[in-house]
């Protein structure tokens, strides 16, 4: 059996980085940048007033100084004369400077009679004036990779950047196998179980970018899984669910041999998730998931969400493990790598007494996955653990 | 001038938690669960097996002990008969566990030759069997409010709830004003620049559940103002963005009494964002932003995300302050509240130097707003600071 590093290596050969595809600045927010982006324009595009005031010649500036109004600037509508001496213009947050001027006495220092105003109090040394490009010029870059933000959106915005280079979100095929499962909302026979992978893995692989067409479900027959295989056609990634492990009714593998698949890899030290299975099989990867509740949601955060990521062109550094402290003794573990539900709150992390892969109750309690590589000697409370978050 | 604190209790006055609809699960990830769900079966709904292996009696349970096979359970086909003395069941993970046996021998543990099986290793004393009902009960709850996370979905599937209560999307009307803007893609005239809030706060609001409609630029006349406020009927909460200072062209405020708004209050004691305003219109929330493209973002974090979680129904927990420790020593804070762009790695927090609420450039590059107190002292490396995450 390979490890948890050697497995995700041997994944991530198995995807590419995908195409670019532009899209409206609108729709860029959660979507990963794929190339740099450079502002059209400088912003702001002329030294502009920071705030309400009037712009005059910093050499007159004075207490009791007396000006006369020539004019407005406003947001939007600049003045287009000259400030001479002795002449100030009115002016507001955002107006362009007026020729002439280099200095915006703020509002609360002046007093005003009609069209003359007088600085009545002490207006300081700030000029007020925001120079042209400080926040950014033409050229200047938002460098690719990145997740966008609603930060990066106004900045593009404000760069006037309305269609952005983004990866194409990956296609990932979900396919849930055994005679078991009926959908949610079915009436289930006495022997049978609701598909819940299925449903929590849909939602994981959106949230990190995917685009999830949900197969239906395949029996445990060669005939019915070969004809979902069929129906996963156009898919990067085709995940199966269960029929991963080694039982006469496992028929994920024997198909999969009879369709061509190319494979990688069969059982990972680990725990829970052992049985996974990986390959190559026409033009797409393909990872088989154990169908235990929790193993395969575990696999899916540990495998196929940096597999994700591969394809989004995002840096390896968004799957780093966190840091927190034990909130108690933890017994030593076993030979392969577990990852323990867990609950980290305030920087310190408890690890759940019931590890069964079977319990989604326990999952849904988590908020971390705490790490323990093979054979890791028993820990004590106060102890550094390292987890993956939820 | 009254506090953030003060100001964000009276803003969330303004909204109400909205009303409950139902989705299909597949849609329910990331919507905010609105009353408790109850699981409409037991999982696993029979006592399971955890293994490939062969049910038998516990009590014959013996290395070396032989037995005859009877039959088959797989998952999704239970065995029918009765296992008696002596006898044995081919059996596979998840499958239900035959009557009459009350132990899963892992096939690895047993010799098999035709119908006859041997114990051939130490079977140990761990039965393999999952009794029913261990993960959850008929009736056993997932609590709300929650927002609803891959894991949850997973369980909710696994307790055949196909359409999940979450609360609607409340609807946000983004008024973008003032003659200087013109929308990404267009080409600004010399005194003009880009609309930029619009599109990070779309985001930012999208991000945190929100239905955002964008509505036409407001130009700085009461007409346009007028007509525009009018296109924002039916939504929950109107948030104007720009116009809200105290110049001469700064008409929400005159528009908004014209059309007969109770102000709720005006102006902040805070940095970036002192000229917010309040106050109800024609039934809906009214929150008039500052222009200044970080004052916008910084209030559509400070004050506009706790009014969005209320009206999701989310407890005030989700907008608690985190801390980092101090990388630098930063200078005594004024008599503002403020909110300063900053960058936290691995627990250390660093504010940027330059806080001008023009820079989105700086904004784009922080991931937290270091929170000050008006009037905190000077600061030293090492302290500890409070932050809002970005």
């Amino acid at each position: 059996m390979i490890t948890v590093d050697e497995a995700r290596a041997l994944l991530l050969d198995l995807v590419q980085t995908g195409e670019i595809e532009e899209v409206p600045l609108a729709q860029a927010s959660t979507r990963v940048l794929a190339s740099d982006v450079a502002a059209t324009r400088d912003q702001p595009p002329f030294a502009a007033s920071s705030m309400d005031g009037y712009a005059i010649k910093a050499a007159e500036v004075e207490q009791h100084a007396m000006f006369k109004l020539i004019g407005e600037a406003a947001a939007g509508h600049g003045f287009d004369g000259t400030v001479g001496a002795g002449q100030a213009v009115r002016i507001f947050t955002g107006a362009p400077i007026p020729q002439g001027a280099d200095f915006v006495v703020i509002q609360e220092d002046v007093d005003r009679k009609g069209d003359l105003i007088t600085i009545s109090d002490d207006p300081g040394s700030k000029d007020n004036i925001r120079p042209a490009g400080v926040d950014f010029r033409v050229g200047d870059t938002i460098s690719a990779p990145r997740p966008l933000r609603p930060e990066d959106v106004a900045l593009m915005a404000s760069m006037n950047i309305p269609r952005v280079p983004v990866r194409r979100k990956p296609v990932i095929a979900l396919i849930s196998t055994g005679d078991e499962l009926v959908m949610p909302g079915e009436v289930p026979g006495p022997d049978q179980i609701i598909a819940s992978n299925t449903f929590g893995l849909k939602a994981l692989f959106e949230r990190h970018g995917a685009h999830v067409r949900v197969l239906p479900i395949a029996r445990d027959t060669v005939a019915s899984l070969e004809t979902t295989f069929g129906l996963a056609q156009g898919a990067d990634l085709v995940v199966t669910i269960g029929g991963a492990s080694v039982g006469d009714h496992d028929l994920v593998a024997q198909t999969t041999q009879q369709l061509g698949m190319e494979r990688s890899f069969y059982k990972v030290r680990m725990r829970p998730g052992k049985p996974l299975m990986a390959g190559r099989l026409a033009g797409a990867a393909m990872v088989g998931l154990p169908g235990n509740p929790v193993s395969a949601m575990v696999c899916g955060y540990v495998f196929i969400l940096p597999m994700l990521r591969k394809m989004l062109g995002q840096s390896e550094e968004a799957d780093a493990l966190v840091t927190a402290t034990l909130s108690h003794d933890i017994a030593q573990n076993g030979p392969r790598q577990h990852y323990m539900r867990a609950r980290v709150e305030g920087g310190k992390i408890s690890v759940f007494d019931n590890q069964d892969s079977s319990l989604l109750s326990v999952l849904s309690k988590s908020n971390a996955l705490a790490v323990r590589a093979s054979d890791d000697p028993a820990r004590s409370a106060g102890e550094t653990l390292h987890y993956l978050p939820l």
